[in-house]
């Protein structure tokens, strides 16, 4: 056993972002991946069903269970929860009466307000007396209060790309927080492990394609959170796309100066404002890599990696201030930062186990 | 030969758009491919230079010629030229005065403008007095003139996506001419068929990435175009992104209504009217298909064909109209389109060798 | 209606290759596609199901209906089965009772001896009496068979890659029949439209594997056609692996020469009687495309085309020839070759809405 | 500095073999990344010129230099070449005489008889005195040569690809050693960072092509080491194919058991010693897979890893051995079996850094 480590159990290890909790916490140098279950391939090890990780021992013997709250609760400290929103918040309840930490990574404990859930996700809030505990994992804004939750809600993985680059603009008052649109892209695994026809290869291969078009649920969590911190309520217009890779989301951001800039002295300073709030918010993070020169944020250079790029233009003759982010939507856009957040949780470097 | 067929030449031949344009023509009913140029490949016949051509007689025996006008003139009565920005016009002039018409591809004779040309294009324009003659090729927009015109401008690829489906609307006085923002998704094809380390397969494969950020040259052709038709300046906030396909554009429109809507009657008003524009615009374009229900645009239903899918949606929360587009950015994009306008140009169908 | 036509439907239209028929068959100059059926789909246009197809007048009126053979025979005189094998024998023996002729893209009609089929398929034959009557629908080798015919049945993709190869050196007897192996890779399509976890883009996309080593089905029919070119029983080794494209087969042939080589000049005379061997076969073949000089065989210069590109290799250090094909498993490897057939059934001229 | 560590250097740093070093080095626990080299980029930082590693404080700090063999010797104990063939052995000399150990992922060591060598490579071997010192880099077969080496050839990734999965099956005599046919499907990144159109985006998504046939070099290295195993020579026909994805090999092997098994019990005896040859040979392995059950080797399981799957089935109709691997070809194809044997030569345990 490895020393100065947790004892961790996934719940739904079977889906996109369980099977990258499966690889990051099995090389986590201070977590014990001592459970996993999934319904579907109970009884089966990991190895069996995910042959990449069959060379590591701990895959040869560790099998599926179905989830059962009291046994896991034996077995673990933490547990992560990789479930569809709604089913996630029913296995909370259980484990945090039995005194484990539970990072959930569906949507359930990210709003605060039931009421806002219900409208954007169809049905009753089932665990709306836990809200009030939840603490949105996202480390780099909650921190501290990460350190102290036994409940972790983890952000959604759009809003993930929206947030970090916007909340520090925002805090700053440095863009208006009207008016902001979200234009994003993401790869395939963010619908999931679905049998579904829309995802076969043959139609997202040479497919881009819009979706969810002024509807999409994670525009709930990010309007939530950018109110927050606007202390004013924000609406984001928000597109996503679905483009043929395999992980990423690439997010470009339209935002207003708070302060309209007439010439190039003052976008001069405007500049210096803006790389000074970015370098403050994100200059010692380190997760977060803001692009100098003339890079851009890359999929390819995120991938596989809980890094999140930030790049950004300020647009003479428009006005506009455009950014730009890019992430692995199941890294740091999930599972990732779901494991960042437990390093928070219990104390171990925030690096550990992620590169 | 075929009957009642035109005699063209490509110059400029082995591109992308060339090689599309080849595609195209070898198959047009009422077009003989008369002449190809190349510098690279003189000698040699269309089926050795693309394998997939060689089963059709014509490339079987054609040869790639270096370009030389007059030989051009004798042997076609219209010419293609698919030649980079700056090259273009030079090749214009000499043909256009031995009585050939000319259908390019590039960006020269877009600008009606030489000084917003070469603040665009960084070079003085090459021939600044065929502009007035020169006829911008969207045939949906420019059919008229297209019939009675010697050298026809066809639009980019990127300007296509945002013109067709904001045009109607500007005119109609259904959205305000300010503020206009498209976000754009774009093949690699888009890039040419140059020999760069940026667009080499592990490269692009898995990466998403935006670029030319605030700056895309396309940009100054959607602008005058928008202007024209909304009868005051128009600035258009425009970002390209470079995503894993081959082939294929997709525009996202973030727009403002004229009037702002208040309640649900007033938006149901505003979408019969947004129908009702685009009915009028294009219910009869052969080559514009207007998406109902909840079908919205995808490459690959536009990939290899001369279609622009358009469908649009108001976002009753946030008072804004996105209007999305697809298109195959090297036939509706380019080489169809120079098609359509060379069949327009020629009296033919117009669909004809279009699918 | 067009002139000289004749009225054709398809029983199966939802999948990819009753799609691809869709696409060839609106297009057809001989063709009227007056019937279309499927299950799932039924009632609803074509166009609003494919809305690629959408701009095409037809297809905005022909709505899919049940599949129901005595409407169908009063509507059609051609039908073609896009449907899995088992299902498609039992829509053909009514079709033909009623007069239709038919061509049927699935396995049923390929194998001669129902014995082979139920040790391939694990099914007994549900219409062995109809086998006799069936013709294999190869065109290169079938034609004047083909002429006659009432029932069709279309080959397979993979074996259309080995057959065309292969046929006409084992009739010449330029290469022992014993010790074939075939090593095949295929787009994703092959797969048929299917919801099945395997062919989601994240599984297939950056991947490449084998599948069905030793055991596939389709080796039964290359093996029946070879034997009767062979006059001998012929086994072929055959390995397919699947790669992240849409569509595409390459194979790889491994072949003996039946008389060895020994030196420069006996591998020169062999040259000659293969290249000999292969202009007599298809020198004159519309879809055949026989590779010289460097060039090799590849997918992207077959893609949506009904050609199959063949070039060969003598290995002076092995003494092995190696021959490689490629197609397009939707078009010469299933719907191209059926309307070539239908064709050629119907008296058109061959290459007839196939480009 | 880490404890424990060795000082390393990597000449040729911005291939794709030699990012791969980087990435792996950069997370080694025990090297120390003193020194990259690169002509192009000399003078700019690891974090300017591959942006996905700019979050590690090394690469924001470590310059390339140009190759200089003096400096290099004395800043760092292992040097790895990550060049072409012919330049490696230059490189190798002066290295090897200031007392480094040097790692060359080239082709230059790799044949032991330069004879062999000009005529694969076609040209004069550059230093055939340094031939008898270089040991085979493949650890599961020379692990204790490793150990003594000063001058590691590393090997090719299609030869690694070929060896490891038939080497144990002919040193136990269990298949003949003529016949070997290994047909392989390789990722693009194999062709190296080269701006050649071959390797465009465009020209290689949606195409699956062969090359190369008859001709490859890397046939030389794997014929020799399959003679030295066999005791007799080995001629093997590859043919190589290019398919579209980032990284990866899979080969699939066709062998002739050395007996002939004439019925399902000597069918069943043979499925036995197979198992055991290669339980024998690679069960304590910590990077070869030995696949049961159904599972096939797929690229996707390897990918970024330094396993080598391997599966195998008996042809019960053809007598035949079907043996296919699968690799990552920057990984256990190059650097990451480079990292490997620097971890044995080193006295590191050999999975250190390598996952």
């Amino acid at each position: 056993m490895k020393s100065n480590s947790v004892q961790v159990g996934i719940i739904g290890a079977s889906g996109y972002s369980g099977e990258e909790l499966v690889r990051l916490l099995l090389a986590h140098p201070h977590a014990e991946l001592a459970a996993v279950t999934s319904r579907q391939y109970a009884g089966q090890t990991l190895g069996q069903i995910f042959p990449k990780f069959a060379n590591h021992p701990r895959a040869r013997s560790l099998r599926f269970s179905k989830p059962e709250s009291e046994l896991l609760a034996k077995q673990t400290e933490v547990v992560f929860l990789a479930l569809p929103h709604g089913v996630a918040a029913e296995f909370a309840r259980p484990l945090l009466d039995l005194g484990c930490q539970v990072v959930d990574l569906s949507a359930d404990f990210r709003l605060k307000n039931p009421e806002v859930y219900k409208e954007f996700y169809s049905h009753e809030h089932p665990a709306p007396e836990l809200l009030a505990r939840a603490v949105y994992g996202l480390p780099e804004i909650y921190r501290e209060a990460i350190k102290e939750a036994t409940l972790i809600a983890s952000p959604g993985c759009y809003p993930t790309s929206i947030l970090l680059p916007v909340l520090p603009l925002l805090r700053a008052g440095l863009i208006k927080p009207s008016g902001i649109i979200a234009d994003s892209l993401s790869g395939v695994s963010g619908a999931g492990r679905k049998a579904e026809m829309d995802y076969l290869f043959v139609e997202c291969n040479e497919s881009v394609r819009p979706y969810g078009v002024t509807l999409h649920r994670h525009v709930s969590e990010s309007e939530q959170e950018l109110t927050r911190a606007a202390g004013t309520e924000v609406m984001v217009q928000f597109t996503p796309h679905l483009v043929p890779i395999n992980r990423g989301i690439v997010t470009t951001l339209y935002l207003a100066p708070e302060n309209h800039f007439a010439n190039t002295a003052e976008m001069f300073t405007l500049t210096g404002k803006i790389n000074a709030c970015y370098e403050a918010a994100y200059g010692n993070e380190p997760f977060v890599r803001l692009l100098d020169g003339k890079a851009l944020p890359d999929t390819k250079n995120v991938a596989g990696t809980n890094v999140i790029e930030i790049a950004w233009r300020l647009d003479g003759r428009t006005g506009r201030l455009i950014v730009m982010s890019a992430l692995d939507n199941l890294v740091k856009g999930a599972s990732g930062q779901a494991v960042q957040s437990m390093n928070i949780l219990c104390g171990f470097p925030e690096r550990a186990g992620l590169g």
